[in-house]
């Protein structure tokens, strides 16, 4: 699959809480290797993994402050990129710089613009402030051998939980007398919504509700593109427009930033302990990751639309934010051809 | 190598044994990852391991009498590929289908048709009656990492058992004296023909004819496309015309069926025991399969007329099968081109 | 990276001692397997290992004296590569033969010639006469997952010492002082000198000299094409114009030879015993090797002058030495052309 992000947009690159307080962090990010660490300041830095000289990581060099020196013949570089010594002349040849891109902290994640620095409005990071929540919290990440998109279209068509997720998240039925839509907001958000009115409970909330009673329960996964995705999960007695909750409403992350073109990192949080860890790693070690990874396996690198998926009802919001990322794909890729017209 | 496959061709797909009562049986033929099972009427269905909604291989869903459902959300499907359920709406959408071709049983193995199905015609798939014979016998699969067509070569060319198979299957010195001959008989098979007449027996036979006694001895591969072999071997007294065997005639079956371009599932069988099994094995796993392993990764993706190879007197039957393939790769390639003209 | 070597110039391919007395040495050498053997008068053969008959490979067969016979079908090759036993037949088809090279025997290595045979001239071998110094010498082979112009790199710009070496090689600061040039030598080497007059000498060396004593250092790395390398050490009591040595010079042969486009062979010698063995190690495989294999995957397959590799002085001998060999690639693709119009 011939990779073509899309540059423009902030893509999460790490747990603000994943970077060493010395050293760096070392990730491939779209397809290239990068290092992320912490300045002096307390804010943060990201460079390309490649010495411009001889091509070394500069991740196998050392940190000098808030520069790099690289391992292999010591040129030495600020956080901004610019090579600030070379150890053998007092000229340092011009232009002589590493990669470099916006960088910024919020919610407790850090956020990467791999675009035009001068377009990185940190306004247009998607909000995540249910991560400001103060109930303790675990913050994690796991890797899927997929494209993001796949894991977006699973993540947008909740309607597997009744197959995929029939052991932890199954909605005892729920889903299939539920109603099904996908909405866009003034954020550019893209939601996909299960209203599911007047069903049984799940046989967990069943002591919470009077005997044979109703709730009305929903689903709502908010996407922003890429693939940063939030989902809100409610249930509350039937009737009560969603005013008097049976438990209090959740809201959690679902953000997935290409490795490469075939594997992401997801970013994801769960509650504290031992049942809440189990739980995460069944549904995404036993259930979600096996399935994904074997639906990337099957495409190889043909083109998704290529194949002609059949659609159904259900993949409406998932449909809508594959061709909201093309559509930015196809403005970029139309910016670029018009720079080099001129 | 660019895979370039006959599709209008009866390949072996599997002895109707290795299909498990319930379940499915999947394995990757001709490139593509396919499922058979096994019909309340003890008929077969193959379909693509692929779910033509989101990818899924169908595989990792569950069986549902004849019908086979998605294990990622639940689209159902009829054996001849059609879906017949959606289960989150009253609708399927048109033409949802998984792709399904024609397969039969027939001498134990099941032959399927990856080409269109209306030529689909069951009297073409080649007599292998000696597999109806009442004696106990072990069906058997290996796996080689080398095009069919290494294997074809390996086996129209007899000539190797004096090198490769010493061992095993060496005939004593009787093939540098036999004479080799390539012919072709109505069905449109390709024979290639060891007849050793007037040898000395092999050190196992000896016991056999009186002291100092000859046989006459012969080697029979007999060809069908795509891989489909049969090798018939004799020994008679000296002299009798074929009549008076010392040993019963043997025929067995050397079933090739590419899984990729550069490998293959060899069907074969062998007499029951350990000895015959121990046999087997050094045949297979010390000799054959490293030679010919070593073939496939010598040559890599180069063509095999590209590499000019040295064409000697015993190669005239695997160089008829390898024209007779190529001739029918053209003519596919010709109707192909035809109908897209049209 | 499409390999594109030069042909005609002689590579190392083995040390003599490499080869076994009987039966043969197999190594891949530009991209093409081969075998290696010891022929009866003493001299060497060097031959395709793959048989031209049905390109088995030919180390899979076994030795005939002098000739090598196939162990698929028995075809025997002469060491010049010509086929001269078909045994199934009087005949051997003509024009039957295996690809084989020039192979001379000096210096206690082997060097092999990939290009046309009458423009092997054996005088063309670069001088390694060092390597016939009576001390007892341990000759080594390693092994590198790059691109044998990265090694070169690495050794034709040796101020890596200072920041890859600094717990083997490390001048104690001496090379920040020194003054590195390029040069050309009458035999089309090129040259990369570090000389270090006046400076303090190592601390290994201290007790050598006068408390307080200066020291005059060089380090010289020789280039032949493709990447046969020497290195020159020295230390003289400081002003005595490299007369009064300190210690023995020292000459170490660092010979690079691809194994493929993006793997090497790396020939050196040591002195024997536990502490050099122990220091050879460190050197290569936790120093050199990692870094510059980290090289190579971060380049994969991109071209290094494309990626604007940053210059520094220090590079000019490296640069100089990839130059010559782009030179030469143009010159043997531009006879190619010519032929080719012909």
């Amino acid at each position: 699959m011939a990779a073509s992000y899309v540059r423009n947009l902030w893509y999460m690159a790490a747990w603000e809480e994943e970077v060493p307080q010395e050293g760096v962090l070392t990730r491939t990010l779209l397809d290239e290797p990068r290092l992320i660490y912490r300045l002096s300041d307390g804010s943060y830095a990201i460079l390309a993994d490649r010495c411009p000289h001889r091509f070394a990581p500069l991740s196998r060099g050392r940190r000098d402050g808030d520069r790099i020196v690289c391992g292999y013949h010591g040129l030495t570089f600020a956080a901004d990129g610019h090579c600030v010594r070379n150890p053998f002349s007092d000229r340092v040849p011009p232009n002589t710089q590493v990669s470099s891109w916006p960088i910024v902290a919020r919610y407790g994640a850090l956020w990467f613009w791999p675009g035009e620095a001068e377009r990185a409005d940190p306004s247009l990071i998607p909000d995540f402030s249910l991560l400001d929540a103060p109930a303790p919290i675990v913050r994690g990440r796991t890797w899927m051998a997929a494209n993001y998109e796949f894991i977006t279209d699973n993540l947008m068509d909740l309607s597997h939980a009744e197959f995929l997720h029939i052991e932890t998240f199954g909605t005892n039925g729920a889903l299939f007398d539920g109603q099904h839509s996908a909405t866009k907001d003034e954020t550019g958000a893209v939601w996909s919504n299960w209203w599911m009115p007047a069903t049984r409970p799940p046989v967990w909330a069943e002591s919470m509700v009077p005997e044979g009673g109703k709730v009305d329960q929903w689903l709502e996964m908010r996407w922003h593109a890429p693939a940063s995705m939030a989902l809100f999960i409610g249930m509350a007695h039937a009737g009560t427009d969603r005013q008097d909750l049976v438990i209090p409403a959740m809201a959690n992350p679902h953000i997935i930033t290409p490795e490469t073109a075939t594997s992401s990192h997801y970013f994801f949080t769960r509650e504290p302990g031992e049942r809440a860890e189990a739980m995460a790693r069944q549904v995404f070690d036993e259930e979600d990751r096996p399935m994904i990874e074997a639906v990337q396996r099957s495409m190889g690198d043909k083109d998704f639309w290529d194949e002609r998926p059949v659609i159904l009802n259900v993949d409406a919001a998932a449909v809508r934010a594959r061709r909201r990322l093309a559509q930015l794909r196809r403005e970029e890729a139309g910016e670029a051809a018009l720079e080099m017209a001129e």
